[in-house]
């Protein structure tokens, strides 16, 4: 997508031919920052820091940091090393194990001469597939929102809610929650984004920073805000990316997701997840069996800002003081209206079929 | 309630007998500083900036207000506009109305020689009042953590979690909320609290430190967290103010508190209400008619917190970024167990028949 005109990725082969570039994330909003990744070290580093975040960003800088690996050392056992340390940045996307499946099934088969080339060649299919997933998830969910528009009677923009960031961001290209937002607005459907702030971390304003540079009018709210928006008729319908949804539809996303599913059947607001295939766990039905991250109790207590041009980060409780800090929460399928993915939209009883995984 | 083994309220007569103190909000908790109330113009904007908060605080502190205002014209007038010019301060709480209800009676049939007099005597009754309000309300709501206590077998503390500040920084002393709180801490019974941050304003970081100076365990938890926390049964009762309760039960209170109520009922756990008769709105019914107060966006795009040893405020946000701050939200009286009053405990129906108001 755009940021000031000129076309972005969120992840890139950098001038060289094989190191990484990714835009560092934790600099957002406040600048636009590029990061290099010249090893695995530093590859799991990114992704434990944040550097770049949403699981299927996360699945593409893996599959690139798997390259660094193999560049340094193509060994069986060291594919097996790199692949157990980059699972071991972000215990709970679930694409991150998904993409490490697909870069060893590239790997394992082929001579250790050759495994360079095929692993930088899978790296980049694995980026290009994101780039028309997410591009597909949008053109089924401008649908939704085309329908949300007619129920309006075509008189006001569809207003729309989302949590977190599940925008181009999260994804090397077009997002999944705003990728329905952004086929809406190109086909000149009017939307308006309210956007979760997201605490403890803040990444509603990575999505009202990536909106604005779109061109699509958002407002920022606290966490907080959004059962009361919905109570009083604001919203028209809620959209959400996805860490890891099971089989049966249970969707574990960023934290305080949950909240806002309650809210939006209390409301009867429709409540979509858009997520790739790639975002499925079909080895698990329960959701809480799927591990939830407890992050550092001081992303709750501490946050970063701009003071006077440079970024600073403020401690916001007494000294001593303790936090918790799980980073994710599972919205039951119940609560699911329906899901967005590449392959079309269902409701959660028909997510197996639509993966033929009957 | 005690700050470093020091007894404290939150407003009280400076020692020249007619300024006011309050210890000023806004600084904590980053450091305890007392700010002193001259006129009717600083105690405006001490209510309005919220260097005092919580709605049976704002009546006190409207209260010692009208003292300051009558002190310089005792006419009917001056009375008139001072009662008017602390109305607007805050439009949600409804103490604030009551408070100055209570003024009004006690100065309008006395000579303007008397009224400085009788001003200040019914603020510090109102003060006063207001102490033995909040006891009584922990000493009820004492019983109902003892109960959890009980169900959990004694053997382990009761959870509770709590949203926004609701304790004694909220009220004179004791607080409302956390009352019950303090209570069954100082008769023995084992208590951790889970406290809601509670965006914009963090007050959440107040209650964290009035716990803290009275030794009760805490863990701060992002708004985000209750849901999860709640759904995984960590939590055994939530137990919130309210700024204004209407006739039928109706709550209105912080942003956020709705989204917990939504949550706890998902979870069939149990949700209070704390608070004074002087918080109920018995002109409504319905709490959809509460006006809710806007408030500046910059308190969603900017924070302020301690950067070696200064208080600094950083942006959150890009610039130019459009935010909504509704502060208060209304949680309908079916997702109520039970309001803990000065008189009682009692489920929504029975709240007119507790006062007398059938």
């Amino acid at each position: 997508m755009k940021v000031s005109g000129k076309s972005y990725r969120t992840i890139w082969l950098a001038e060289d031919g094989w190191s990484v570039e990714i835009i560092d994330q934790t600099r957002l909003p406040h600048e636009l920052a590029v990061m290099r990744l010249l090893d695995l070290g530093s590859t799991c580093h990114a992704i434990r820091e944040m550097h770049v975040r949403g699981a299927p960003l996360i699945g593409a800088t893996a599959a690139y940091g798997m390259c660094l690996a193999v560049r340094s050392d193509p060994s069986d056992g060291a594919i097996e090393h790199a692949a157990a340390a980059l699972l071991a940045t972000r215990p709970t996307a679930v694409n991150l194990r998904w993409a490490m499946d697909e870069m060893r099934a590239a790997l394992s088969s082929r001579p250790t001469s050759e495994r360079v080339t095929a692993a930088y060649a899978r790296a980049a299919a694995i980026a290009d597939e994101d780039v028309a997933t997410c591009h597909a998830i949008g053109q089924h969910g401008r649908r939704l929102i085309e329908e949300a528009w007619t129920r309006a009677g075509k008189s006001r923009p569809v207003r729309v809610l989302t949590h977190c960031n599940a925008g181009w961001l999260a994804t090397v290209d077009w997002g999944t929650a705003l990728a329905p937002v952004y086929a809406a607005f190109d086909a000149g459907i009017p939307v308006e984004v309210w956007v979760d702030e997201t605490r403890p971390r803040n990444q509603g304003m990575l999505t009202a920073w990536e909106l604005g540079q779109h061109g699509v009018s958002h407002t920022v709210v606290a966490d907080n805000a959004g059962g009361h928006l919905m109570q009083r008729g604001q919203v028209d319908l809620v959209i959400v990316g996805t860490d890891r949804t099971t089989a049966r539809g249970d969707v574990c996303n960023k934290i305080g997701t949950y909240l806002k599913a309650l809210a939006a059947q209390a409301a009867q607001i429709p409540f979509y997840v858009a997520l790739p295939g790639s975002s499925i766990d079909w080895g698990i039905e329960d959701g809480f069996m799927i591990p939830i991250e407890e992050r550092a109790a001081d992303e709750v207590l501490a946050i970063r800002g701009r003071a006077r041009g440079d970024l600073v980060t403020v401690a916001l409780a007494a000294e001593g003081t303790r936090a918790a800090n799980p980073a994710f929460d599972v919205t039951p399928a119940p609560l699911v209206t329906a899901f967005v993915t590449e392959r079309g939209v269902t409701a959660p009883a028909g997510l197996r079929a639509l993966y033929g995984r009957l």
